[in-house]
């Protein structure tokens, strides 16, 4: 099921060591470096669009140099290691939530114009509501470069009882984004931050590597980065998953648990672990890397995993609202199902393209 | 799209003429007469069981006659034929609304089980709640003969809004069904359908054909029935259909209209024309006629995507009962979208089943 498309003990590959990833870590932190600029620069002055730009490419080299820092855990000094690992999680994870409620309200509010056959978003250019929303074609939110963000539709169109879920659902997750926003500047403000930021201006210029890692074979690492992704993916109830239809995702849709569904806990996993793959081998092949269109489906498929898993929890949680409407009500629990079935569509969709096993060289 | 997978005008089949008609109309009138008296046999002594049997039967045999009159219709005295089709339509709808009601109730009742997460059903015997439902193997709940009939299951194992919604429904759709019960009582015992007794009881032994009738082809008459089944087919949209998740089903999911779904009314429609052509194939087949289990597929999905299109309204309107609970509304939005994607998991199956083209000696 889980094939090597990827044989990084291939003799035929050359030898990569630990300059290569030295090379990589620099490059991520000057990145890192030219976000912060970018931020410091944006934040007041612009407009929210540059500022969450510079936001979401400090989380990308955040989140790069901390799964390389994992990947590659014996070729760096491990005091070091250890100490900044955490802290770029903590600032990736920081960063990132404003971005998160914002498109996890979008995806609602989309999804309440669908569910009410209403064709008319602004900043849409036509199209059937259909078309939406497709096994494949959906976009992510997540990593992925081309994330089109429409304007947040109106409630103009919706019926009553849509209308009044989806302004439920606009006063929390606007709520919660604002609050995410205060928590995201502060961080930046902060000594904690500060101390990151110093760490990764060093790492820009001096990385740690440990005596031998020079001459180390960088391989062996990627290929356990590896194993752990196949290993993971080996675990998924894959079978279900790709006959369609299964209505495995929507067991315990009524159950009185308010946590998100345990079921989706390893299907994160993997797509985190998709992600230090995909880090693995950016660090072995450099900038000229080959696209690997299977990885990208796969990761993609696990982006709009997670978003819907998040905004099926949201509804079921605004639906908990004390005093509100049956109508509103009743609205979240079709929304809710909705969203259900779109985590039940992405896991289908992951299968599908992790099946077209393709053979592409290390 | 739609093949020819049964070719009545082929040459190397025998001539079937309205003697065979003939002959099968009689074979159904017997049936219904032997339905009728079993019923008024067992109608107070023995259990509903047997009623159930019996009314099943009654309708079985009337939507054969009925069909065979509209397919065959030039063959037949057109008085006497436009007199006793609506005649049985009436009785075979008033016997049908009592299972229907029931068969409801207790599809509803299962998935707001299986919703909750909850495994452990009166009468079913082990095996995981997902096995309930999967896009080949669920119980259409219609005219197919291996229909599983479990016990209503209970409610003590439901959440709370499960359980209000399962007793609301539960409520409603008793009530439906003990006035559908009082109604078929009724009619049984009214002097139309007396009427309509008679008039089968004497085409149990006399069947009304025209002059040239029995030496008139039925095979032309038959490809008339299949090329309106494959004309109503090839306006489907299979494609749609044909991309499991593709989310169409639920469009309108949340509209103010309590209407069934405008969307489903083809596919209902298909329904009743692949009956027709099934009765067709009986008639020229005789009873030796091979079963196509293509359309028995068929068939089943059709049935499965109107017991599912029904369900699914009757969920929606219970949740329009003034002073419910947020939570049983909530409850009643999650079992409405569920059974939204039935439906459309039902159009996904009968586009697969069609499109494996089948070829079967006419």
């Amino acid at each position: 099921m889980a094939q090597q498309h990827l044989d990084p003990t291939d003799p035929a590959a050359g030898v990569v060591t630990g300059d290569a990833l030295a090379g990589y870590l620099r490059a991520q932190a000057t990145e890192f470096l030219r976000a912060l600029r970018l931020h410091r620069e944006n934040g007041a002055a612009c407009g929210p669009e540059e500022s969450v730009d510079a936001a979401r490419a400090l989380r990308r080299s955040a989140r790069r140099i901390s799964g390389s820092l994992h990947t590659f855990r014996p070729l760096l000094d491990s005091d070091w290691s250890e100490e900044i690992r955490p802290e770029l999680a903590w600032l990736s994870g920081t960063l990132g939530l404003e971005h998160a409620y914002e498109a996890r309200l979008e995806r609602l509010l989309l999804a309440l114009h669908r569910l009410s056959g209403s064709t008319a978003f602004p900043g849409q250019t036509g199209g059937s509501a259909g078309a939406g929303r497709s096994a494949g074609a959906t976009a992510s939110g997540g990593t992925g470069p081309a994330v089109p963000t429409p304007a947040v539709p109106e409630r103009g169109n919706l019926t009553v009882g849509a209308a009044k879920a989806g302004a439920l659902l606009e006063r929390q997750l606007t709520l919660a984004r604002t609050r995410a926003h205060s928590s995201a500047l502060q961080a930046l403000g902060s000594s904690r931050f500060h101390a990151v930021a110093d760490k990764v201006a060093v790492l820009a210029s001096e990385v740690p590597l440990t005596p031998a890692a020079p001459t180390t074979d960088l391989r062996p690492h990627a290929a356990a980065a590896q194993e752990r992704l196949t290993d993971a993916i080996a675990t998924l109830p894959l079978v279900t998953a790709g006959h369609p239809y299964n209505a495995e995702a929507l067991i315990h849709g009524l159950s009185p648990d308010p946590a998100p569904h345990p079921q989706d806990g390893p299907w994160h996993q993997v797509r985190l672990l998709l992600r230090l793959h995909r880090y693995a081998r950016e660090v072995l092949h450099g900038s000229g890397a080959p696209v690997d269109v299977r990885l990208l489906a796969a990761g993609q498929a696990l982006n709009r995993h997670r978003d819907a898993s998040e905004a099926a929890a949201a509804a079921a949680q605004a639906a908990r609202t004390p005093r509100i409407a049956p109508a509103t009500a009743y609205a979240l629990g079709v929304l809710h199902a909705d969203q259900r079935h779109e985590v039940e569509a992405a896991r289908f969709t992951f299968q599908q393209s992790w099946q077209k096993q393709t053979v592409s060289a290390p």
